[in-house]
């Protein structure tokens, strides 16, 4: 390798946003970054991992399987426009053999208007959100297909988690095979077209192996990745690259489209991470309240998550109910950043049990973020639907005897109707009614089907209440409009004002429902993140214990209630809206599979 | 092998139905069998593939690991149960290596009260309903460790998919390795522990590559599956034998435990598969409107679907809508056989738009059925909130222009009030409320997003509308009360009865707003089975055409409606609630992923 040949290699991170499923978009997106990389003087584009489809892909490669076709004739367009300029580009590649999955998740390099050869991903991901081997069958032959030369610098190319095998980087490694390691010899640059989406604590792994692999392996390291939001998943982007000794020489933006060019020899722009992002590796094996590290990117990527779920599936609008609590305080801030405060209809729903604090901090919020506003009281509503309910209940009674003496049923008349309030604009404006359940309360199953839980899209369903909190501080500090989020809101202690607590006379407050909010998510956070046992929890101490004095009874009791309501919430996961996976792991359908009918001793 | 030793081996084809992720339940079923074999003089007793934990398993394998401790403790306490008597049963192996995933998909072989080893799975299908290479390492190593000896006889293992990978029997294989070929040559029977669960067409492909495989190989065949339903996963059972010409000569039942005996040289008894199943492969690539051959295993499959969901779950009542339309008609009818009349309750909900036909439809088929029935009209909701939404919808039209002059508002309304009202019955009495949609209208997104799409369990949600008329009058033919059906409800033709067809004057038609039946049933048809893009299906004659005589526009109109819909219907599937696949191949989440934002072109 020769510095000049280095220093005249330009590439191009062709960092984009495409639709899933979408061939001639994305192919159009192509062209249009190859026309402009070629007007900077760029030798080289490299596109996120199979990106004339896009990620995820679902099953529509096995359902669609035309799809295949109509990515090969975008490849046989894209050559065309690829004079004096070489692409790698993620496609769908067929499998033509008698044996093996239908396709290879492969690259093609693209050079001088010809298609010169496809390089297929080894190891494939088929856990949490992955199902690469769903569709693609694994290439474990021929590693030196990885090579190519361009202007006397000699490249290997790895597909996303062909990169995450490093035997000495991971304690326990998924194959037996590390693609890298086979062609590392013969090449002076890796690239990593990738679509890896942005998870909690993931970027500072992502960091350190790359840093690992470009040091240890003294090489050059260029990672492109996908950016923006399908469904449920969210791509940061932040593509980037490494020098021989592990230091980063250039970062693409986080959560945006960029088209960003790497000098060989100089690098190009570093452009900064989310705010607090570096920080986030710190605690990882221990719970913490201290969820700032997170915040900047949490609010990106749901700010991302909701334009692309918008815009991609043709809405403008939404609408949701504002209860003066927490969490639908915090989507409103949330949709109103990400779709315009125009487009946003924030709905007071006040019943009987509903104080005025709620509702003025309703009114407040909205005023403040400048999005529309109507107050629709649901009495009229509420007191038809429980009177019509008493007569039909007696009814019902003669031949059924199993009448719960305290039923929930009040409660959900309450959060339906305000449903079908939220679900009739929609029928009629076309605007999406948001699901404002959280995290936390999901895992609780405190949730109502066809009430608070329904919607077109839940945006915090992902994001537990500790880190709520935080976030709505956060955003009060950030956003450009300060303190849009009235105070008030945030001290109260939530509740769902949908029935009275008999011992206090007033509305029932959540953590007395539920347990205390601290010591919930951190149940939830030894689950994803230790897989612990029920046992293993009472073992050890809670963060919660160390500030509040508990006695072990009480624990067990919040405990085995944990594992109750979970047990009872699995079938509310299988219905629920689609959400931004945020954490790092979730109960999202797209990453989460449990079975309803599922008896699990969670004990040990 | 000598006779007179297959004389002496008796082989119980534990034939049970395990609850996903239950050990200590799984666990004591087994030892139950084994101390009936003991009496029964049996050698070795055959269980289902994993049965330890039962299928589907989901992620409960990654988020609560200690399950596999469970397992094999269990399997320690089995072993305790096994002397004098051979044991093979399924159970999750934890992988120790620094290499691959956390998991084998194990069989255990039990014999003098010790584990003599495990049998670990080579083929991981991971398609469909399938995700084994989520959780397991596939072993292609060291073939012969499936073999054992027992009294002289020479058995192999293989486990399900292992048994599917013939290179003679079909064209294309997914995999290098034929498990069965590399021990054939050691061996005097083969076993195959299974949990292979039911689908159209599917048996006799079973059956016919078994036969297959014992003639080809001159071997015996014993194949022992799961039975019973877990969520969406239907297991019919039948486990079998097969002797060295590759005939039957044995059959367990289907759809129920069985403890069924076979001797290696008699055989055992052979119970019939559900009537018509046998005919079911005639016209596999062809599409039918005769689904007579199909329809005995539908209904079982879906009554022990429906039993199991709610026993394994806890529930004992049904509520659900009795519109006088056929799909809940049908609901109705497999409710009340599979919970007893007495658990099921009918609510007719009329609103003005209900014809006295309708009503009287209803009263009668509960009258019929035997099972409760309240007639509960909705005027009163109905007048209520449309009236308040009208003054709504005036207040955020001076914010928002978009306001339809066409909107489905008042339609939904409908819908959503008779789903607040069986939800309703099931906050008051713990019932479960049932989602009526069917497969065909499911594609469209005809349906009520929080009306009759919501519910706790949605039996017919893998049936398209002609099986459903079919399923429908063979159930008056077959059941043991004859025509509970009116025949009245299978001549009408489907509507909703939730708006006026502008055009008659009278409610309008589901064939009027979507397309006939008999053609939507085949494009849905050709998309799952033939995989067929638009511009395919517009070149081929379609049955409906044979039959009828329609221009090359208005299929041209059917199709874009079609895939038009299908696209706003990605959503709904998403929320749809639990339902048992039932088709070929479906929709149902267990099965399909199609991202909601997934722009596809269907035309090629």
């Amino acid at each position: 390798m020769n510095n000049n040949n280095l220093k005249l290699s330009n590439i191009l991170m062709a960092q984009l946003n495409p639709i899933s499923g979408d061939v001639e978009y994305n192919k159009n997106k192509a062209i249009e970054a190859i026309k402009k990389a070629k007007e900077k003087k760029v030798n080289l584009v490299v596109f996120p991992e199979l990106f004339l489809i896009g990620y995820p892909i679902g099953d529509i490669l096995t359902r669609y399987p035309y799809i295949a076709k109509q990515a090969k004739k975008a490849l046989d367009e894209i050559a065309n426009h690829c004079k004096d300029i070489a692409v790698l580009i993620g496609y769908p590649e067929i499998n033509t053999d008698k044996f093996g999955k239908p396709y290879y998740n492969s690259v093609a390099l693209i050079k001088d208007e010809k298609i010169i050869k496809s390089i297929r991903k080894s190891l494939l991901p088929t856990y949490c959100e992955h199902n690469d081997y769903r569709y693609f069958e694994p290439w474990v032959d021929e590693f030196e297909s990885r090579i190519f030369t361009l202007n006397g610098v000699n490249y290997g190319v790895i597909i996303c988690e062909d990169g995450w095998n490093d035997f000495d980087f991971f304690e326990k490694n998924l194959y037996k095979v590390d693609p890298i390691k086979e062609i590392i010899e013969d090449i002076d640059v890796l690239i990593c077209p990738s679509a890896s989406c942005t998870r909690a604590k993931k970027e500072q792994l992502k960091h350190n192996m790359m840093k690992h692999c470009a040091k240890k392996h003294s090489i050059k390291y260029i990672y492109v990745n996908q950016v923006g939001a399908n469904d449920e998943l969210v791509y940061d982007g932040l593509s980037r690259m490494y020098d021989e000794k592990g230091e980063l020489t250039a970062m693409a933006k986080p959560f945006e489209e960029d088209l960003a060019i790497v000098n060989l020899c100089d690098g190009g722009k570093i452009n900064p991470l989310p705010k607090g992002l570096e920080l986030t590796l710190n605690s990882q094996k221990e719970f913490s309240l201290d969820h700032k590290p997170d915040l900047e990117r949490t609010y990106k990527a749901i700010i991302t998550a909701i334009k692309d779920y918008f815009n991609k599936n043709g809405f403008k609008q939404a609408a949701l109910g504002l209860s003066g609590g927490l969490d639908s305080t915090i989507c409103a801030v949330l949709l109103a950043d990400a779709l315009g405060a125009q487009n946003v209809y924030g709905i007071s729903m006040p019943s009987k049990l509903t104080s005025n604090e709620s509702k003025n901090d309703a009114k407040e919020l909205a005023n403040n973020l400048g999005i529309n506003f109507l107050e629709i009281p649901i009495k009229d509503m509420f007191d038809l639907i429980k009177d019509k309910f008493s007569g039909m209940f007696d009814e019902i009674s003669k031949n059924w005897c199993n009448r719960y003496t305290n039923s929930y049923t009040n409660d959900n008349i309450q959060a339906r109707s305000r449903a079908m309030i939220l679900w009739g604009i929609a029928n009629e404006f076309g605007a999406l009614p948001i699901a404002t359940s959280d995290k936390s309360e999901l895992y609780m199953g405190y949730a109502t089907i066809n009430g608070d839980m329904s919607g077109g899209y839940a945006p915090i369903s992902d994001v537990v209440k500790t880190k709520l909190f935080a976030l709505a501080r956060w955003m009060n500090e950030n956003r450009e409009r300060k303190n849009a989020i009235p105070v008030s809101i945030i001290n109260k202690p939530p509740g769902a004002e949908l029935a009275i607590d008999p011992k206090t006379g007033k509305t029932l407050l959540a953590e007395d429902a539920l347990m205390p909010y601290e010591f919930l998510d951190e149940v939830i956070w030894r689950i994803e993140n230790l897989n612990q046992s029920k046992d293993n929890m009472l073992e050890q101490e809670f963060l919660y214990e160390k500030k509040n004095k508990i006695d072990k009874n009480t624990k067990l009791n919040w405990l085995n209630k944990f594992f109750k309501r979970l047990n009872t919430a699995l079938y509310k996961w299988y219905i629920v809206p689609p959400g931004p996976i945020i954490d790092g792991r979730s109960i999202n359908k797209t990453e989460y599979k449990q079975p309803i009918i599922s008896n699990i001793d969670y004990s040990n």
